[in-house]
């Protein structure tokens, strides 16, 4: 053996275990359907909250009982999820989850991305490369071959997605649009349009927090007859105007809808193309009052607090593009300045790590 | 501050980097679809081949333009893979495959379980609550919603689907079957009984390795079809007998196929409930002539090498729950022994690690 021999060992132990590391790696990704659907049956059929709720492990004879499933099942989905790092212990002893277990259980946002994915998302993730392909969200034929955008038929998703589809949608937007109010508070509107309002989510908040405000709720036909059915706005709609739109129709605009004192925005941009972001906030700027603002709420990509932040936000991108609309993203700051820029607008204020993820940009028009 | 902080504060620490890695694990368990159809995109689109390829980091417009697909669609799949570990870099300054990367694109078995989850199990495993509850492989209905069990139409699958299917196979069985045949080298039998033959892939390379020996394929007439026309047997067809059987017809039996030295199955009885594997090795021991064995080769979850081998074969093992036939499942050794035992069988020669995680059994009837 020759010195040169000695000095590469320490590398070739590096070596190994970083290829052994990426083998392992690689494996939970070529499996990770099968791993996913485990923990959704285990999920579905109440073992999660079993074993989490548990003082002593359970054996997986006593899960499928109590599930009224075959021991077959149960002994399965508990291997999986064992190998997975999800439920630890053995068939013997019984099993508890783990920390990571506890996260898909009890973490409100973890079980709300596990939701999504699964009710929503799963069945047209199998469409990703053709939706890449044609720019068309090829995953909606999951739910209907004849949707060609998922906005309009919110209200016709299978209520399980549906369900799935609004605690996603709420469980960010709510923490978030109770400290964009907090930041606000000084500029109380005497009039406000809430573009892409949906069901009045904000607008009811907004309302709330701002006695002397109306509200316009700018968005779809289809959005509008949800909001006006919601029984949360029950004694609010006497000072909520409506008015319909489809962004996406030859020449739309807000002729008629009368002046704004604040425009709010929240995760609406990210739904269009940046030609088609750049022109709504045009038209936006058209209809705003003397020193009246636009404020635009959105997650950028580049503005999380950590990796997994990250993460979340890049894989949850490719819903726009599988079954959304097909074009659309979650912004990094420097394509959503750069749309600003394009619109004539300047920011006057920028509030990051609102709620979970958002930021939160004040504009005006640009002298 | 009193010492009894100080003391816990160690422990703070380690339980907080324990909680974020938690946290972090099941964010990805939960947006694992998305990152899964990600690759998935990336390797049909050929960017996977074309980053692996590139002596120098490749941007997304340069993958995009490639592939033939927009710039908004490269740069989503790159930042979804970037932040999973897939590939590094960034939109500036371009991606390459990380180490895990490379596993997913050149590692031949990483490769085969990869498109074998995506092409056969994807769509099926949205089913796994429903076949867990009803003991039936109620994710065939992605294929088919007349198909009661996978086996008789492994011929009627879409293309890619049936190309990943007999690739998964193949590449397990091909090492193990070489050193099986080594293994067996000194029983080469008068006459064998290929009990669930298939394709007849194994009887090839044991009529090629035994040139005295004559061969009975014993399978569904679907398969006896597919091996009386593969272009692979031709020379050696006249050596092969065909026995059409199905095993779970009522009163299935091995009457009128003679006797054989030696009856090879090879993962064969882990498609079989415990009480249906019973009787097959029953009627099996009937068929034997004088001083033959009965070998059985199959993966046994708890003999794997490793906890990649044993997560790959733990996860794979829903496939039988969810496509194959909703009952089966691969072995644990004692379930396996339990199965010899009840069939009145005895155990002469067992050998572990036979290609990349099989277990070779050769029995013989207890006297």
């Amino acid at each position: 053996m020759n010195p040169k021999d000695n000095k590469a060992r320490p590398d070739r132990a590096r070596h190994k275990a970083a290829l052994l590391k990426a083998y392992d790696d690689a494996a939970r990704i070529a499996f990770s359907p099968f791993i996913f659907q485990a923990a959704v049956a285990a999920k579905k059929l109440g073992m999660m909250a079993r074993l989490g709720a548990a003082a002593e492990p359970v054996r997986y004879e006593v899960l499928a009982e109590e599930a009224g499933v075959s021991p077959y099942g149960a002994r399965l989905l508990m291997q999986i999820l064992s190998a997975a790092g999800v439920v630890e212990g053995s068939d013997e002893a019984g099993y508890l989850l783990t920390k990571t277990g506890e996260c898909l259980t009890y973490d409100a946002m973890t079980a709300a991305n596990f939701d999504f994915t699964a009710d929503v998302n799963y069945k047209g993730l199998a469409e990703t490369t053709e939706a890449i392909r044609t720019g068309k969200p090829a995953g909606l034929k999951a739910f209907d071959p004849a949707w060609e955008t998922i906005y309009p038929h919110l209200k016709d998703l299978p209520a399980e997605a549906q369900k799935s589809w609004f605690a996603f949608d709420h469980f960010y937007s709510d923490g978030a649009f109770r400290e964009a109010l907090r930041v606000l508070a000084a500029r109380a509107p005497a009039r406000f349009f809430d573009i892409g309002g949906n069901t009045g989510r904000f607008t009811k908040m907004a309302l709330e927090a701002w006695p002397e405000t109306e509200a316009t709720i700018v968005d779809l036909p289809e959005q509008i007859g949800l909001m006006r059915a919601n029984p949360d706005l029950e004694g609010l709609q006497h000072r909520i105007r409506a008015f319909p739109i489809d962004w996406l129709s030859e020449g739309a605009s807000l002729d008629g809808a009368g002046e704004a004192d604040l425009i709010w925005m929240s995760q609406f941009l990210d739904c269009f193309s940046r030609a088609e972001a750049v022109g709504i906030l045009n038209e936006a700027k058209k209809a705003l009052a003397e020193n009246g603002v636009i404020v635009v709420m959105e997650p950028l990509c580049d503005r999380q607090r950590n990796d997994t932040a990250a993460l979340s936000l890049a894989a949850s991108s490719l819903y726009f593009t599988v079954l959304a609309n097909g074009n659309s993203r979650f912004f990094f700051e420097a394509d959503l300045l750069e749309i600003f820029e394009a619109a004539g607008l300047e920011v006057i204020e920028s509030h990051p790590n609102l709620g979970v993820c958002h930021t939160l940009f004040v504009l005006r028009p640009k002298v």
